[in-house]
């Protein structure tokens, strides 16, 4: 397992962490300048953020930086409207900035996300899913840009995605990539995750082709929000150097990315929310 | 499956549902009186509203009224210190009420739920909560009294039971009844297992020697809290009684007990509540 005591080279910036600061939206060229301030050699955008700097003025900023991206947020959505044309869009894109993967949130029921669900039935939100993936995976191909299934925590199956474990996300790639080719994979986002009494024999399972993405924060005890009250690393119970340890000896050797949905850290100034990134990877992660 | 739009032969109140209303605690033998009232035949009551009303003056009212229990709420909290001489008396409670089950709500991390978790290690927490069940169980045997595990939401993995999915719930069964003898089963709350995509697979594990209780509420969207929150069947999106079905044709013929913890429902007046139970579990249980 590597060594992150001695500097941050391997940690990554996930720019919801810090999307926001004081109350009003931190732009993405100025995050990516402070994170290369603070000598953080890798990011992970947000599409609207991106929109809103311009693609190609993010593009260049990047190469500027010599800063490089550890995902893609995000695809998916897969029983939404749209989906189809608004991936291949989010694809390009990912081409476009050299994203190592593009992560994939699949969406739940729908109209679930607006308060008004059309129909209860997941199963067959999950099959949409499916097919959505399937669908978007030859896109991918040609692009040779690989997709990270992110399952998310249960308590998001309704409104943001009905895959929910590692095991149901791995499921798909293999149906999908049975050869394991490399195409699809899967983002672990611990706080997403850590609960599962299966998640070390999933990672395992997963192995170095379909470990795309490794995202950390922290499990808060007590919780008081189901969105905005991620921890930061250490702050919760989550055992992330324990899960970084199988993640590395399943093969990964890629970025810890920091993402943090948080009324409190968004309530502070984003380059203090940053130092304390550094701090507790070294420290936690 | 059996028909529940004609009467609520079959309909349960869990006590908590009713539990303090307008502010105020809703005392048990008050409740049971209500629900007699409204022609409800079974409940479930909880272990400090029995201990308020009195051990033997509950088991004297619920005879009075000829009231079924559905199961008693709750022992478990393995986790926490005294754990097996409280599930001792539980048990003894549960016999003097006639109760059908125990319901063991395992507990989570030591110290989390009062925010001061003791470790990280929810893998020796399960391991610990594996032992006091296989401890509580002979005690149960003796006692003819089965336990019914009730896995959790994963939302509640750190401080309320780190026994998250029927499949964990269902492995502890076969490990410590491999005969499936009837003295150890599960408790199937919709609220926690609904989004499982392996639950109608593990319902049919599970069949009728392991089926103990089920307990119906709904998930709205969005939820706004992660414990005072529930749904009224029918409000959320839970395809009741899609997985009913899978229950009934696993052998479960039993009560289908309302448990909601919420706000809302408890801000009205106890026998609107109950009226409503009534009317939703004959349209969309």
């Amino acid at each position: 397992m590597r060594d992150f005591t001695a500097d941050h080279r391997w940690l990554s910036i996930n720019t919801a962490t810090v999307r926001r600061q004081h109350g009003r939206d931190w732009p993405l060229l100025e995050i990516l300048d402070a994170c290369a301030r603070h000598g953080i050699r890798a990011m992970s955008p947000w599409r609207d953020q991106v929109a809103q700097a311009g693609l190609a003025a993010t593009a260049r900023a990047l190469k500027a930086h010599g800063m490089e991206l550890s995902g893609y947020c995000r695809g998916g959505m897969f029983t939404s409207p749209n989906a189809r044309d608004d991936n291949l869009r989010a694809l390009d894109e990912a081409c476009e900035l050299q994203a190592p993967c593009l992560v994939l949130v699949v969406g739940g029921l729908p109209g679930a996300l607006a308060g008004r669900p059309e129909h209860k039935d997941i199963a067959g939100a999950r099959h949409v899913v499916h097919e959505g993936i399937a669908t978007l995976l030859e896109a991918a191909r040609e692009r040779r840009l690989p997709l990270a299934i992110e399952p998310l925590h249960p308590m998001y199956a309704a409104d943001r995605a009905c895959i929910n474990t590692l095991e149901q996300a791995l499921d798909v790639c293999d149906a999908l990539d049975p050869g394991r080719a490399g195409a699809i994979g899967v983002a672990v986002d611990l706080y997403h995750v850590w609960w599962d009494p299966k998640l070390q024999a999933q990672i395992e399972r997963a192995g170095r082709e379909r470990l795309l993405a490794l995202h950390v924060c922290d499990w808060l005890v007590p919780t008081t929000d189901l969105l905005e009250d991620r921890g930061m690393m250490g702050d919760g119970v989550i055992d992330i150097q324990r899960v970084r340890g199988w993640v590395e000896a399943a093969g990964f050797a890629g970025y810890s990315e920091v993402e943090i949905f948080s009324r409190r850290w968004w309530s502070m100034a984003g380059d203090d929310v940053l130092a304390t990134c550094i701090e507790r990877h070294r420290r936690c992660v």
